[in-house]
C-alpha cells in the first residue's frame, strides 16, 4: 500500500502566468518528484483498474504525461489527441472556444474501435471546453467513455457541468 | 518474460508528410496497440533499470508519451522540456537549427539537481539537432546523462554523431 501524499503541496502556484490575473498551477514540481509522480499515477489508475479499459485518450502536451503513464499502468493502448495539423493520417476534428477565437483538436479516425472502453486523462479541468471537445471526438468513433480523470480540478469554473454524462474524478481540488 | 514483438510492423509509413518527399514514421499505430506500447516501454526501460535514474527528461509533445511511461516504470521523476514560452517558471533555453530558422527549447532551472542521473527519451532520432540541445540543457544544470533512448532511429541521418559522449540505444532502425 502506498503512503498517502499531500499532492497539493507538490504544486507550485505562479501568479500572473500566462497573463495578469491568472494563478497558474504548475505541475512540473510534482512530476519531477518521483514519489509524487508515482503516487498520482497510481491513485488515478486504481480507480479504473477493473474497468477493462482498452484505450487511454489524452490531449497534447501536458495531458500526454499522466495519460501515457496511466495507460502503461493499466495495460491499455495510448491515443494522442493533437492540435490541428500535427497528426499525419486521416483525422476527425472538433473545435472549442478560447477567450478569443477557437482552437481545433484532431483524432486519428482509426484510433478507437466501436465499443472500445475509453478513459480520458487530462492534467487540469477548468471550464471544460477542451474536455467536451475530446468527448465529442471519442463518441464520433463510437468509443464508450468509462471515465474522465484529472490531476487538478478548478471547481469554481464548473467544468463538470459540461461532462455530466460520465464518471469524473480529480485528485487535487481548488 | 515478454514475447518478442516486431515493432516495425506496428509503425505506419506515411509518404509526403509533413511535406513532399518526407516518409513520416507514424507511431500512433504502435501506441494504440496495448501489447506493442507495453513492449516498447519495457524494452527501453529494462536497459536502464539498474542505473538508479533520478529523472527522465523528454521533449514535447511526442517525447512525453514514452518518456512519462518509462519514468513511471523505472520509478524516476519526469522532466518536460518545452517550446519557448510554455514553462511557467524560470528557465534555461537552448536553440537548434531547423531547415529554415531556429527553434528554442526551455527547461526549468530547478528541474535537475547537480549529479542527478538523467535518462533522455525521445520518439525519433533523425539529424540529432533536438537531442543535442536537450543534452546541453541537462549539462547546464549539472545533470549526469546516464543514457539516451529512442523508439526509432533513422540511421542514414547520423544523429548519433552529435551525442557520441553518451550511451545511446534505439528499438527500431531504418
Amino acid at each position: 500500500m502506498t503512503k498517502k501524499l499531500d499532492l497539493k503541496k507538490c504544486i507550485r502556484n505562479i501568479p500572473d502566468f500566462p497573463k495578469a490575473g491568472i494563478l497558474f498551477r504548475d505541475i512540473t514540481t510534482l512530476l519531477k518528484n518521483k514519489n509524487a509522480f508515482k503516487y498520482a499515477v497510481e491513485e488515478l489508475a486504481k480507480k479504473f483498474k477493473n474497468k477493462k479499459i482498452d484505450k487511454v485518450v489524452a490531449v497534447e502536451a501536458r495531458g500526454f504525461i499522466l495519460g501515457a503513464a496511466i495507460a502503461y499502468k493499466i495495460g491499455a493502448g495510448f491515443i494522442p489527441i493533437r492540435k490541428k495539423g500535427k497528426l499525419p493520417w486521416k483525422t476527425n476534428s472538433a473545435s472549442y472556444k478560447l477567450e478569443y477565437g477557437i482552437d481545433i483538436l484532431e483524432l486519428h479516425q482509426d484510433a478507437i474501435e466501436p465499443n472500445d472502453k475509453v478513459l480520458i486523462i487530462d492534467d487540469l479541468l477548468a471550464t471544460g471546453g477542451t474536455i467536451k471537445a475530446v468527448t465529442d471526438l471519442v463518441k464520433e468513433l463510437q468509443g464508450k467513455i468509462s471515465g474522465i480523470a484529472f490531476l487538478i480540478e478548478l471547481t469554481d469554473l464548473k467544468g463538470r457541468d459540461k461532462i455530466k454524462d460520465y464518471p469524473v474524478c480529480s485528485l487535487i481540488k481548488y
